[in-house]
């Protein structure tokens, strides 16, 4: 199973793709959509709408997870950056509906074992679990991975449906 | 020239389209994408999104206004109202460049030339100005119209790109 990991962020989305399989997840890629500021807002959320369905067509998953949103520094904030989540959220509800979501404790809880484990001991276990070289870079790529290891490891009973 | 306005969110996205001439809008449509609770999610971002794109085919509009957003009860209903908004800019800015947006009070002073205006007296204004028998309905789609109205009326100096 194909599984994709996604950080929303309007600068920066993560992205994770790993091929999780029973007793064993393999790292397939990773990496990051970007944006900056001096685009315009609807040019920066076509690219993401673009750069999503790109991804979707070319790592085929067959679920999708999400980092859930909680917090933003105020609702101006909360705005644009739920613009891309929504976004983001909408390219892959054209493309499947088997799309999940988790705390970011949740994540720490799945991967470390410890829901307020430091990003660094975070970053350590991914690049352990998935036999890499290097830790995942930027820091939104290695939390996407995370996200998809999380839902991979995840009983059926537990998985999240994104509801709202 | 056709313009479309939109008054953004989850639940109700209210549309207006009208044709501007110079000294006289006249209405061509409107209504509202009604989406409810009892969808997940990404249910309801798709379809605002597969409901606009037909928006845009069917009416083809030259220019597009929102109404800017800049009240939430809190940064959990920003995520949500903004994953809406952000989802209808994304489909319109795959389908033109040319997207405003206006403050309610903008649309107030543009419709009523008087920012603090009520909402009934906006109603009856827009109702008077595109020679309209009935306040349009729900508030939102006249809401919408109003939009689209303030964006005819403003002057090409003045004119708001949606930045942000």
């Amino acid at each position: 199973m194909i599984v994709l990991g996604i950080d929303p962020g309007l600068a920066t989305l993560g992205w994770g793709v790993i091929e999780a399989q029973p007793g064993r997840q393999k790292l397939v890629d990773y990496g990051c959509i970007l944006t900056t500021p001096d685009q315009r807002l609807p040019e920066r959320l076509k690219q993401i709408g673009e750069d999503m369905q790109a991804l979707l067509q070319k790592y085929q998953p067959d679920e999708i997870a999400f980092e859930e949103l909680f917090f933003a520094k105020n609702v101006t904030t909360a705005f644009t950056v739920g613009a891309a989540r929504g976004v983001s959220i909408a390219a892959c509800a054209a493309y499947t509906d088997q799309l999940y979501e988790y705390t970011p404790m949740q994540v720490k809880q799945a991967i470390v074992g410890w829901g307020k484990a430091d990003k660094k001991q975070m970053q350590l276990m991914v690049k352990m679990l998935l036999h890499m070289e290097e830790i995942a870079k930027p820091d939104d790529a290695a939390d996407a991975i995370a996200i998809a290891l999380t839902h991979a490891a995840t009983g059926p009973a537990k998985k999240q449906f994104l509801m709202k």
